[in-house]
């Protein structure tokens, strides 16, 4: 009954012995999809905590009461998981080395302070370790909580309990802004701490500014650019010497990959200190596969290794290194790194790479923007969104995208991650056939519109400035116009724009002058229209990609960025 | 400052003159794209309602006054189309005729019963007609009332101000259900009247009965396999000679392609009687386009031609079109047909094939379904779901997609309509990265569990069974496994069937027989889970498609047609 092993190509007779260290995400996926391929295999996770395949992704909400019962955020325990599976799960239970020439992990039970160290023989070895909380060097670090383990969320509940008035949530990535919304749902006053120029550093500037106003509507307190330096009972002292108060300091200044076992056992770690692994997730030693957290990644933008920590691709790796194992192929993929976050009101959403990355690592690329409504305006709740996407101007392959806003981004932002896993060119997104009714789309979806502006852009000379190039091309002569209305001018414009409302743009075209011009609107289907009209007048011509929307969030950005750095 | 145009070659000196036929969706899409491409063009368009460019799918909920003015479904108007478009837009104006020697059609204002003909010329003529309603070739059908234009709503809302206590809604598509609930909103006793033997014939009947559910828990009564034989003022008299009360009676019963006036000009008509295009749209004239609902359209899943009449296909025609007589090239892309619509508070989407039409047409093809909930389980507000996969098992190749459930169906439809676009094979559906925290969707979202089910399928000999074949295989000897709890057992199972928990499956072997296995569990995961222990034991066993849920819906299903047409 016994299948091959792909790796000799000769029968087993022996169950075949996995032992997987890490019980959650990636480990535990392993596992079970292991116990599906080979009934007879001896599997056993050794997992650290005192808890296997738990939500990890659900802890910020059980600290916030939204997941009010904390069975709710275990998804199995080991009881069920030898009962359905029959693995052998050891939680609380440390491995300390590996001898890899006599194939066992050394193992500890962390329940016991003069525990035995015993071992376990293995066939093949499953790394799942994980990522562990990146530690700050600063006096009073001890005092601060972290949110990666039940254990850290139940000491979180505690604290609550206690009723404490302020906090201070320092890092301001995907986890950080969920805890500061969680913890602001108890009535605490939260202050956020971040020491890169902006809140979500995953995302573009002038996109997370639109979230960095929803915390501030919300009463969150953001301070960008500024790093803790000390942590008190009170609270927390800034590198420039400002005082923050918090009873509670929550530290999410992220994670590396916990890669303590994996060099003890000499195993070979990449470029970005996370564990080296082949395109099978097989590390130096080829009887020892790591997944997950502690892993590098293959990046599906980029001919490189990045560190991408989700639970998606840890499962999806688990599986694939059990599959290995059992001597199934399976097609490798690079990870995308496609990642969300609800904060109050706003989410935010990203796949691939954003602009900042782009121009870090010297690659082309172009912009399409834009703002619309998640369904059809004329039908009620409609929300606007930010969506931006960044493409290969040379073959059209869509590098990244970024969206925030209210309901159906998180639709957007998977529409776009599954066009760049079908190799769409960024113009076919036009040609998507995605489900329309008034609830839920407009008859140009969204991400339709993204494909018609990059088409224009690639294919027909419509070439859209961004709101960094605007002062330059004023300095060189440009004409700026508004082509919104008097009214809508009037509110406010971009310094040095003459107004010329589109519809009444062939009536006015004695009076603005001969070009070239630069245009711009709300959000850039005006400005598109006023475009085409002056160019097919035989008028140079472009439009403000985003319009006068995205021109205001990036002054904001900068804005931010200045007063914090200034 | 003119484009050459592609067809000949030559440079005009004359302005293009370019008429449109039809003021809707496709028309208007290839006005105001054929303004931005040519600033020249002397564009018409003539529309014989009294609108143009409104919100044809936003006029059930203008019935149901969740569109509270009228206004808010008029995109445009003639005014402002000719401000900013310069486009010369005719309403209430039909063209009676085409004479495609001298290039010119004859219009008629509608406004005057005696007006007189006068002829429009045009270098390229686009028709853009639209479907009409089927007629109903029974007593009393000009009681009806159709909901196709701005027009036939205003009628309905006069109607709805006298109060009727009841409505009669026949045909139970998309427009009829969504015109069922808008009445039911207004307090009326509406009842469908479907000739079909189930509601939504575009979904499979498994699928449709949970929306047939959603409308009798909403007190909608749901008739099918009946027609409507006469039209009373009080109600409806059906085939089988019972009568229906109605003192309103819509009529949804679907629309064919408007072809009158392509007939009238002898234009090549396709197989299914809308107007015949080629790739780039053209009819038989190369000097006359059509597009939308009017045209046959090529099909994404077969080699033929379809009837599908969408707004977004329309559109993008329209912009086809445009680029075409400019003389700019764009890729042709054959139409997958997704359409999603809102029924209280169940959505059901659909793209590409479903069964009944695979079976048809003779198709090879595998189902894999499941019943997710939209996002992570332990998060507040998680609803289930219903998907069903339909793809071709020789080259994985997406083939039809439907989902039935409340948020999150309009998500997956689209992901799925995206993967069948970037021609993804069913598997790599696991591969794909899709967003996910708590309130969005799970660490495996739907879509990649649906990869998993055909990977399994395709590469791991997981065979599962169809719920309709389960009398078969009990009648060849194979024993029914429910391996749900005892209690779930007693709730509710299929006949023939031994409980057999999977928890305890292995300690139960000796009592269970040696097979081979028919196993099933309420959705599919833990039947999953028995099928390869029972084959990694040496058993031959297939998991029942869907479990418990699928199988509950199509004996639903069949026991709704059975009383229907028995």
């Amino acid at each position: 009954m016994h299948k091959p092993d792909a790796s000799d190509g000769s029968i087993e007779l022996a169950p075949r012995r996995v032992v997987i260290v890490g019980g959650v995400a990636g480990g535990m996926s392993a596992a079970t999809r292991l116990r599906r391929l080979d009934e007879h295999a001896v599997i056993t996770v050794l997992e650290r905590s005192g808890y296997v395949s738990y939500a990890s992704c659900g802890l910020p909400y059980y600290v916030g009461s939204v997941i009010e019962d904390e069975e709710d955020l275990l998804l199995q325990t080991p009881a069920r998981l030898h009962a359905r599976f029959r693995l052998d799960v050891r939680v609380g239970t440390e491995v300390v080395g590996i001898d890899r020439e006599r194939h066992y992990v050394r193992v500890r039970s962390m329940d016991h302070e003069s525990a035995q160290v015993t071992t376990i023989e293995y066939d093949k070895l499953i790394l799942s370790p994980g990522a562990s909380a990146i530690g700050l060097d600063i006096p009073g670090y001890e005092r601060m909580r972290l949110l990666r383990t039940v254990e850290d969320a139940g000491r979180l509940v505690g604290d609550l309990s206690k009723t404490p008035r302020s906090a201070v949530v320092v890092g301001a990535g995907f986890v950080g802004l969920e805890t500061a919304e969680n913890l602001a749902r108890h009535g605490l006053a939260v202050t956020v701490v971040e020491a890169a120029p902006q809140v979500l550093p995953a995302l573009d500037p002038e996109l997370a500014i639109l979230v960095e106003d929803e915390l501030l509507a919300h009463g969150v307190a953001v301070i960008t650019g500024t790093s803790v330096a000390e942590v008190h009972e009170w609270g927390v002292i800034l590198d420039d010497g400002r005082a923050v108060e918090g009873e509670l300091v929550v530290a999410s200044v992220g994670v590396r990959p916990d890669v303590r076992l994996a060099r003890i056992a000499g195993l070979t770690l990449g470029a970005h200190d996370g564990i080296a692994v082949d395109e099978a997730n097989r590390t130096s030693d080829p009887d020892i596969y790591a997944v997950g957290d502690a892993v590098e990644k293959f990046d599906a933008i980029g001919d490189t290794m990045s560190l991408i920590a989700l639970a998606n691709v840890a499962n999806r790796q688990g599986r694939r290194v059990a599959d290995h194992i059992c001597g199934r192929a399976s097609r490798h993929v690079p990870s995308l790194g496609t990642a969300i976050v609800q904060v109050f009101s706003v989410v935010a959403a990203t796949t691939g790479w954003n602009e900042r990355r782009l121009v870090a690592a010297g690659r082309r690329y172009r912009v399409v923007r834009t703002h619309p409504m998640d369904h059809a305006s004329y039908y009620p709740g409609a929300e606007s969104m930010s969506i931006k996407v960044l493409f290969d101007p040379d073959n059209g392959m869509i590098l990244g995208a970024q969206a925030v806003g209210g309901s159906g981004v998180d639709k957007r932002i998977d529409i776009l991650a599954t066009a760049m896993s079908g190799r769409l060119p960024v113009e076919e997104l036009a040609n998507l056939e995605l489900a329309y009714s008034p609830p839920f789309s407009s008859a140009k979806d969204p991400v339709n519109m993204l494909g018609y502006l990059a088409e224009n852009m690639r294919f027909a000379g419509c070439d859209l400035a961004e709101p960094n190039e605007i002062a330059e091309l004023l300095a060189h002569g440009w004409t700026l116009l508004d082509v919104r209305t008097e009214e809508e001018h009037r509110q406010g414009s971009i310094p040095g724009s003459v107004c010329a409302p589109v519809d009444e743009l062939r009536e006015r075209l004695d009076r603005i002058g001969t070009g070239p011009f630069l245009v711009y609107c709300a959000v850039g289907l005006r400005g598109h229209i006023a475009t085409t009209l002056l160019k097919g007048l035989g008028y140079r011509a472009r439009n403000v990609s985003g319009g006068h929307r995205t021109y205001m969030a990036a002054q904001a950005a900068k804005r931010a960025t200045a007063s914090r750095v200034g």
